[in-house]
């Protein structure tokens, strides 16, 4: 598969993102929700933030409290043995999980597509009661002129998949939660197929796997007819975990979505699949070798190495053109002739 | 708080329940949906089962197989040390869990409320890709002349919550999965309340705890804006988990809910909570003690013993007629003065 990577990659990096506030800083700038409007192409991007800390002897966890409006930040002493550190993006108590970053969605703009500002301030930032461990990696779907941005929600609730509009990027107007916990990785196809909108999700279960469904809404704001769509394939790159990537977007074969896979051992690679037209949750053919791995050493390393993961692509001149988030650290950009992706899945 | 049990409780047994098939045995007839239908009232009863087991080497497991539209029976031998036998409701595997029994549902009637007939066959049995493990604990809500039945589907994609819906409960129509894995313990309350449906329902969340959360919509079948309901409560009778329990019904106050509890050596009591009538997500009061405890022989030792668990409650006659799987085994039946209930929130 022939796979272009930009050579300005990764093209955003968190140093380029100013923090939301001088005692933060900024470690992800990943996982972004692509648009066009008008004449440039806009990211919403996952900004990771940390509060800078000067006491070596304490773990600190940021938390937006809703009731009090603000950020507060919690202390956690690093030699007490009630604590589990091990795991460097979360801090495990007795009393639940804490995280040690808090994102929001930041606006990045560009013209050429891979050269791009990022605003100075952040878009959406943790607002409700379930959002108050932050708000993490969105999708974007143009529906006519209105932009619906789905985003998963994280909170002690658990992890709900949390829906807004927008026709400017400026102003967004929340529209509650759309999946009940614990979900993520909701694409909202971008038109209504036979008089229904339908999202590909991905539930969490202790009884079954990570693995796709597909749902349908009258409203884009309620869902149901919950059906499974495609699962893990054992000993395959995508045997761990599986998810919806970009947006879906229409070929003239049916609907192509670009998804992640994650073998057992957490290395994250794109894959590609296709739906019928008019019966998105049957599958025509999926390929069974991934379209993009981690392999550059912006991919293979960073805050989690061996990732790329991508919320949003654009298909335009034959090109699907794929921003995607490399190590939980950056954004990267590549191009895969759209020819080659679908030859893939014969 | 006085509770009037029946004193022909259990009113039914496993031992009044015919097995759908000779080869196997009813080990429990519990958790029932109930409503009333012309002068009956009617159970839609959780019916366990499993094989009869000739061979002490082996344990089994049955499963409904939507393929091949039949029950298979997989066995486990007894020495292998890498499954896990430990909880007798499910075998642990390293491909996955199996259950050792399978539920249908199954209907009884009766005029007196008390003694009841059960139908010799199942009135819904696993069908659908979803339910090869098995369909558990209706919730039973009339909305005009249509009875809408939901419960727990469970497979190895995961515990979806079904909708069903009859007008006479010989015949049944399957609607979809209209909750997402896992998600168990939905009560749809019997109108709109301004415009759209409620339903209570209880997903799993990795990062949440087990509690209750109320969603709405237009039609039954899609349901959206999934907010956080009520949590447990520390050091009490339901710190452990919680989930809805009867159909909501409507009192001068508001909507009543009588829930269930269990705490963490899973003990499951009954509780009400009072939710505004135009607003019921909100709280108007919960009770702080349990209005119901396992405290009878049959609740307090069965197959799953130390549990009063309820699908569905009657509000006739200024009495709340409780209908309750005990100890996993039976059903019972008690009722108790809706002043008291009333009076025990304040």
């Amino acid at each position: 598969m022939p796979v272009f990577r930009s050579s300005d990659n990764p093209i955003i990096t968190p140093r380029a993102v100013r923090p939301s506030r001088p005692d933060f800083e900024v470690i992800g700038a990943f996982n972004a929700g692509v648009a066009r409007l008008g004449d440039e192409v806009i990211l919403l991007l996952r900004v990771a933030e940390r509060p800078l800390n000067p006491d070596p002897g304490v773990y600190l966890a940021p938390i937006y409290d809703a009731d009090r409006k603000q950020v507060v930040i919690k202390q956690f002493e690093q030699d007490n043995p009630e604590f589990d550190f091990s795991d460097p993006r979360a801090i495990q108590t007795a009393r639940g999980v804490y995280l040690t970053s808090l994102s929001h969605l930041r606006l990045a703009r560009s013209r050429d597509g891979v050269h791009f500002a990022v605003d100075e301030t952040p878009a959406l930032f943790p607002e409700t009661c379930y959002e108050t461990y932050g708000i993490e990696d969105p999708r974007i779907t143009q529906i006519g002129d209105t932009y619906y941005v789905n985003y998963s929600a994280v909170s002690e609730a658990g992890i709900v998949v949390y829906l807004a509009s927008t026709a400017d990027f400026r102003s967004f107007r929340r529209l509650g939660a759309i999946f009940p916990p614990d979900n993520k990785d909701v694409t909202i196809f971008p038109e209504k197929i036979a008089g229904q909108y339908y999202a590909l999700h991905r539930p969490s279960s202790g009884f079954g796997r990570p693995e796709i469904w597909i749902a349908e809404s009258p409203d884009l704001l309620c869902w149901g007819n919950h059906r499974h769509l495609m699962g893990l394939r054992e000993v395959s790159w995508d045997d761990g975990r599986i998810g919806g990537g970009a947006v879906p977007f229409r070929v003239k074969e049916g609907w192509l979505e670009i998804y992640h896979g994650a073998d057992r051992l957490n290395r994250y690679c794109l894959g590609a699949v296709l739906l019928k037209a008019d019966e998105p949750w049957k599958i025509i053919a999926r390929g069974e070798q991934p379209i993009l791995e981690p392999q550059a050493a912006y991919e293979a390393s960073g805050f989690f190495g061996g990732v790329v993961f991508s919320c949003g692509v654009l298909c335009e001149e034959d090109k699907v053109k794929i921003y995607y988030g490399a190590a939980d650290t950056s954004i990267a950009y590549a191009e895969i002739p759209l020819e080659d992706v679908l030859k893939s899945l014969k």
